[in-house]
């Protein structure tokens, strides 16, 4: 496999991708998983870990709204993993990812994950590398136990925006009402440390590859959605499932 | 390391130890303990995993009451792990025991564990040698994360009775009222898969050895209560534990 360099990615869609017709398509691609979905719950003996990780603004919450709202939330749920609590820091770092994946049937999001311990925590200067290596070989572990052991579907999605549509987006958050929430006076500290971000960014996407990682360039939301929607709907429709008959 | 052989080690304590001995001295040892774990529980940066494992009637309810009732209930958990629930099922093999894991300051006892999964399984042909090779390196991995990734210090001990001794206790509980409540039709079944389930216990302690397995002489339930309260002992004298000083 090579190497992940984000900045040799585009943030950018496509120039031969149309907004409109992937927007439509997209409308079509909802209908198709919504289907799928609710094969996946009914077989019940499979199930799909959705991983979403992305600097800030980068549309991590955005996405989900768009591809996760119109399923049956029966069988979808999203955790959000935000900034350990005391009681998450007593235990190891993979104590609360583990105990929220997905049982068979079902979908599950998270929304920042496991891969904030071996990124956030090196910004930060929380973790050295070694610490950082070897949380590296845990999350390989991990995400192996899940698909060996649990017939668990892994999507890592890594929402790559430009830094400059980044500033835009914070800039935006400071002035519109309805973003205001969502600003935090630590956004624009954190912003100053994109380059170290992407490359500690880069050394996970190239070490924790047993499942490997998709670089969504999500500069414009439509694309970031179309573009995971049809990931999505990629990985369903290869698992050839099946309603189950009767009950015996 | 030299290959553990069941055969090989007694059941019964060494001839040079006396009971009354030992009885005393494990008094002792219980007081002392109950102040290590107050220690442990102070100090709130390490924690201990205790894993019993051991065939029906092999004393493993027993040895839970003698040595962990005069501790403090507040820092010590204990946690019997039955035939998995559906629920439980419907996830990795690892997904319960992980979300039972000590917290920094706890100590948590495992009456059965994820052993069961390579052990009673295989016996019963639930799973294939292929799926007990790769159950046995997630477990390797797993007691890896607790071990590397939050200070957890690893007791696995199995209780070792001869077969005699087991279908003497077995028929005891036919005829004791006091003890019926623990007799299971099963038990005199599973009883005669002593040698299989011999010879996947050896494989499981050969194969998930990175933190080693104490194979405790059990045929005499004083010897087995001393010789675990002992072991713990040695270990939480050695992590050296103090105090904390005031918050600051």
């Amino acid at each position: 496999m090579s190497k992940i360099r984000l900045r040799d990615i585009d943030t950018v869609a496509p120039e031969n991708l149309d907004k409109n017709t992937a927007k439509k398509e997209f409308k079509k691609t909802l209908k198709k998983l919504d289907e799928l979905q609710n094969l996946l719950y009914a077989e019940g003996s499979q199930s799909v870990l959705i991983i979403i990780q992305g600097m800030d603004a980068s549309g991590k919450d955005g996405l989900t709204r768009d591809v996760f709202t119109s399923m049956n939330p029966q069988g979808v749920n999203v955790f959000s993993f935000k900034e350990p609590t005391p009681r998450e820091l007593s235990h190891d770092f993979l104590y609360r990812v583990h105990s929220q994946v997905p049982p068979r049937g079902m979908i599950h999001v998270f929304n920042r994950s496991q891969y904030e311990d071996i990124v956030v925590t090196r910004v930060h200067g929380i973790i050295d590398d070694k610490t950082a290596k070897a949380r590296m070989e845990a999350i390989n572990d991990f995400e192996r136990l899940l698909t060996r052991h649990n017939d668990t579907h892994i999507l890592k999605f890594y929402l790559h925006i430009s830094h400059k549509e980044q500033l835009e987006r914070l800039e935006e958050r400071m002035e519109n009402p309805k973003k205001m929430w969502k600003y935090n006076a630590n956004d624009i500290k954190e912003s100053k440390m994109w380059d170290r971000s992407m490359a500690y960014y880069e050394e996970a996407f190239n070490h924790c590859n047993e499942v490997p990682w998709d670089i969504v360039p999500a500069d414009q939301n439509w694309h970031r959605s179309y573009y995971v929607a049809k990931k999505l709907e990629h990985l369903l429709t290869h698992l050839h499932l099946k309603y189950p008959g009767m009950k015996k």
